[in-house]
C-alpha cells in the first residue's frame, strides 16, 4: 500500500505496532504543515520511546528512505512537509514532562509535549519556559526547537536556542547522542545543543529536552503609543532599547497595520497615528511602576501621537485588541498573504519599512509589517490574489526583494520561522559559499545518507 | 632557526616582515599559559589583518604546521600551549574596536582586543559586554571566546556564548567564514557562531565578532549572607534563584574559605560562620531597594548567621574584601594548587562540596571551594607541596574523582574555564562515544589536516 520497501514495512509495523499508520486517510493529515504546503507520506510513525526512534532511524537508514521529524505542523516554512515522501515522524506520544526542577530552574521534557502544556505544569512552580510564538497553545517544544521559535517574549528572555540546557538526539546515523547538561554554564568540549536548535530536523531528532526554565514575573503592565510616522516609532525603539529596563514586549504596526486594526478591526485609534507600540513591563508590585515609568519616558519624544497605559488586566486586553484586531482584518486586503519574518539590526528597521513600501509601490500589492521590534524581527505580509498569476509572480518577486533588503541592511533571511522550504532557495544570499559548505559538511556527519528531512533548509 | 620548513619561514617573513617572531627569546613569552604548562612555538606570527591570517592558515597548511591562537595566555587549561611546536598566533595587533552601535546594542571587535579596554570604550554609551572574567583586565574577547569565558555576572547575564551576534572566522581550511548576523534573534541555517565559542581554537581562528551588548545598570549593592554551614548557604542559593528577582552576582564561599579569608586574610567574619554568600543587586535608585530587600528576604531563612548589606560603596568593597582576601591567603595552606571549575546543578552544590570534602579527608590534602553559586560553577582548589612526589599523585587522583563526582551529579568538567590539556582526558567520562565521536568529525570538517591547536580539547 505504502511506497516503502515491504520488508522496512514489516520491520516498523512489528517495532511501532498501532503506532505505524500506513492507511492513505490517516497519512494524509501528516503531510501538510502551515506552510499551505502539502505532501503524501509513504507512511507515519507515533515512537513512544527514545529506544523505538533509534530502530525507526536505522532501519529507514538501510533502506535510505526520508524521515521527516514533526511536532504539530505549525511551521510555516514547510519544512514538516515530506516533499521526498518517507516515513514521517509524530512525536504526539512522546509528550511527558519527565521532570520539573525548581531549584535547578530546569524542565525535562519529551519533545513532543505542547509549549501550552508545559507552561501550565510550570505556573504552580512560578516559573515559565520563555518561547512564545503565537501557536504556543498548539505547537511543540521539539517544534519549537526545530525552527528556534521566538515570540514577543524574546526580546528580554531570549528565543528557543537561548533557553536550552541539554538535548538527547538521535542522528541521521541512528546514533544517540547526549549534547550539554543540566546547568546553565558549561564550557566542555563543542556545543551541539544549539547547533541542533534551528536545524529543522535535518541534523537529528530530539528525543528529549532539558529546559533553561525563568522564574515568572507577578505582575505586567502594557503601555500603548502611537506615533505620526514610522521613522518616529523607531527612534522611540531605539531609545527604549539603550535604557537598562529591558521591556518584556516591543510589539510594531507600521501605518497600514494600523489603518488596518483601526478601519478593519474597529481598534480605537486616531486618524494621526502612523505607527504604534505596544511596550509592556514586567515585575512585581514593587517594581514594576518604577519599569513602566522608565519605558513611558523612553517611549515619549518627537512624533509622539498618545501614550497610554493599561492601568488592569482589562485595560491591557483593550490595548493588546488593536494587535489582534489586525490578523483577521489582513484578510480584506486580499485572499492570500506571503508573510515572512526577516530580522534587521534595530536601527534599520525605518529603513526596512520604507523599502519595503517603495516594493508594495512597485509590485501594486500591499504590504503591511508588524512584529517583534526589540529585536528587530518584523513579519512582512503581502497580500495578494492567488487566482492571479501575475499577482503571484509579483508577489514571489516582491518577497524575494524583500530578502534582499534585509541582507542588504545587516539582517539575515528569518528570526524566528526557519528556511524550511520557503526561504532555502536564498540561502545562498544570505550566507556565503565557504560558510555554506561548511553546513553541508556538517550535516553529513550528522547524517552520512542525507535521510533526515532531505530538501529542507540547505539549496541543493 | 626555527623547525619549521624554510620556504614556510620565507613566506611567512615576507607576509607578515615584523610580524613575524623566530627568535628563541622572543618565542618563549609565548610559549606558556596560566596553567604554568609551557612549550616553545617553532615562531610566533603577529597577524594585523584577516587576510594575513588567511594567508597565514593555508601556507601552514601546506605544510602541516600546527596554529595556536592566542590572546593573552590566561587561561588556566593548558589550551594556549603549543604543545606540538607550530606557529602560534598572537591577535596583540588586531585590537581594534571597529564599531559600537547602541541603539543595535552590539559591538564589532576585532580579537585581540582586551575585555577591559572594551568595558572603557562602551561606558559613555551606557552598555556593557556581560562576560567578566578575573582576568577581564588583561585578557581579550577572542580568549574569552575560546574557553566560552564567564565571571560572577553569568549568572543574570550569561557567559560568552550567551552574548555572541556574529563571528567571523578562518578555518583550518583556510576558508573565511562568516556566522551569525548583527541581530538578536536569528534562524537561518545552522549556528556556527555559538559552536565557535568555547572551542578553543580548534575549529576556526576568530578574526571579528560582533557582541550583544547590554545596558548598564545605574547602580549595585552587595549583601554579604553568613550561614551557619554549607547545607543552608545552598538551601538559600535555591530560594534567591527560584523568585524573580535574579541577582546579578551570587558567590559561595565554603567553610574553608571562610576560616582562610578571617583567620589569614583578616576578613571580619565570625567563628560561628560555616558558609558565605554575596549576593549582589543591580538596578536603578528607583527599583534597587526593593531588589535588595527581596533578594535579603529569600537569602533569610534557617541557619542564617548574619545577613549584612553594604550602604554604599566603599561597605560594598569592604564586604567583597573577604573574597579578595582569599586567593592570597590560599598559598599559606601549600605551595601548589589545581583550580578547576566544575559546574553542577544548582541543587546539588551541598553534595559537591560534602563529596569534595571526603575527598580532602581521604587525600589527606586542603580543598577549598568558592565560586559561582548562582551557576552551579564551583572553583575546587586543591592545596598540595609539587615538590612532594607522592602529595602530586594524590591531588591528581583526588582531582580525577571530583571530576567524576561532578558528572555523577548531573553537572559536567567545566563551567568557564573549558578543557585544554588539563581536562581532555576526562572528556570520555564527560561526554559518550557517540557524541564524541560526532565532535571529533565536525572538527575534521573545520579543520581537515589536524593544524589547528593539536592535542586540546579532544582526546587523542
Amino acid at each position: 500500500m505504502t511506497g516503502l520497501p515491504a520488508a522496512l514495512d514489516r520491520e516498523l509495523a512489528a517495532l511501532l505496532g498501532d503506532g505505524w499508520l500506513t492507511d492513505p486517510g490517516e497519512r494524509f493529515t501528516y503531510g501538510y504543515d502551515n506552510s499551505r504546503r502539502e505532501a503524501m507520506p509513504d507512511a507515519v510513525a507515533l515512537p513512544r520511546t527514545t529506544a523505538q526512534v533509534q530502530a525507526l532511524v536505522r532501519a529507514c537508514r538501510r533502506h535510505r528512505v526520508p524521515i521527516v521529524a514533526r511536532g504539530r505542523g505549525t511551521n510555516t516554512t514547510g519544512a514538516a512537509v515530506p516533499v521526498a515522501g518517507g516515513v514521517v515522524v509524530s512525536f504526539e506520544h512522546m509528550d511527558r514532562i519527565l521532570d520539573i526542577r525548581p531549584g535547578d530552574r530546569c524542565a525535562v521534557v519529551e519533545p513532543g509535549v505542547l509549549n501550552g502544556d508545559l507552561q501550565a505544569a510550570l505556573v504552580p512552580h512560578g516559573l515559565f519556559w520563555p518561547p512564545d510564538p503565537t501557536s504556543a497553545g498548539y505547537s511543540t517544544v521539539g517544534g519549537n526547537f526545530a525552527c528556534n521559535a521566538g515570540g514577543p517574549r524574546a526580546v528580554k528572555y531570549g528565543a528557543s536556542r537561548d533557553n536550552v540546557l541539554a538535548l538527547t538526539a538521535v542522528t541521521g546515523a541512528g546514533e544517540l547522542i547526549r549534547c550539554g547538561s543540566a546547568t546553565t554554564k558549561g564550557s566542555t568540549g563543542y556545543d551541539l545543543q544549539r547547533l541542533l536548535v534551528g536545524s529543522e530536523g535535518t541534523l537529528a531528532l530530539i528525543v528529549e529536552a532539558t529546559l533553561r526554565l525563568v522564574p515568572a514575573p507577578v505582575e505586567r503592565r502594557a503601555i500603548r503609543a502611537l506615533y505620526r510616522d514610522v521613522a518616529a516609532a523607531a527612534q522611540a525603539v531605539a531609545r527604549l532599547m539603550a535604557q537598562p529596563m529591558t521591556p518584556s514586549m516591543l510589539e510594531f504596526m507600521d501605518h497600514h497595520a494600523v489603518r488596518l486594526a483601526r478601519d478593519v478591526g474597529g481598534a480605537d485609534l486616531p486618524p494621526e497615528a502612523g505607527a504604534l507600540l505596544m511596550i509592556e513591563a514586567d515585575g512585581d508590585a514593587q517594581t514594576l511602576p518604577h519599569a513602566v515609568e522608565a519605558l513611558m519616558r523612553a517611549a515619549g519624544g518627537d512624533g509622539l501621537v498618545s501614550l497610554d497605559e493599561a492601568a488592569d488586566d482589562a485595560a491591557r486586553e483593550r490595548l493588546w485588541a488593536a494587535r489582534k484586531a489586525l490578523s483577521p482584518a489582513l484578510r480584506t486586503l486580499a485572499p492570500g498573504k506571503i508573510n515572512e519574518d526577516v530580522v534587521v539590526p534595530v536601527s534599520r528597521i525605518p529603513d526596512l519599512v520604507d523599502g519595503v513600501q517603495a516594493l508594495s509601490a512597485e509590485s501594486g500589492l500591499p504590504i503591511v509589517c508588524f512584529g517583534h521590534a526589540g529585536n528587530g524581527n518584523l513579519h512582512v505580509n503581502l497580500m495578494f490574489d492567488p487566482a492571479d498569476t501575475s499577482q503571484l509572480e509579483r508577489a514571489q518577486a516582491a518577497m524575494a526583494q524583500v530578502f534582499e533588503l534585509a541582507i542588504r541592511l545587516g539582517g539575515t533571511l528569518s528570526g524566528e520561522h526557519g528556511i524550511g522550504l520557503a526561504k532555502r532557495d536564498f540561502m545562498p544570499r544570505a550566507i556565503d559559499p565557504a560558510t555554506l559548505a561548511l553546513m553541508r559538511a556538517i550535516k553529513a556527519q550528522f547524517d552520512p545518507d542525507g535521510i533526515l528531512n532531505p530538501g529542507k533548509l540547505l539549496p541543493p
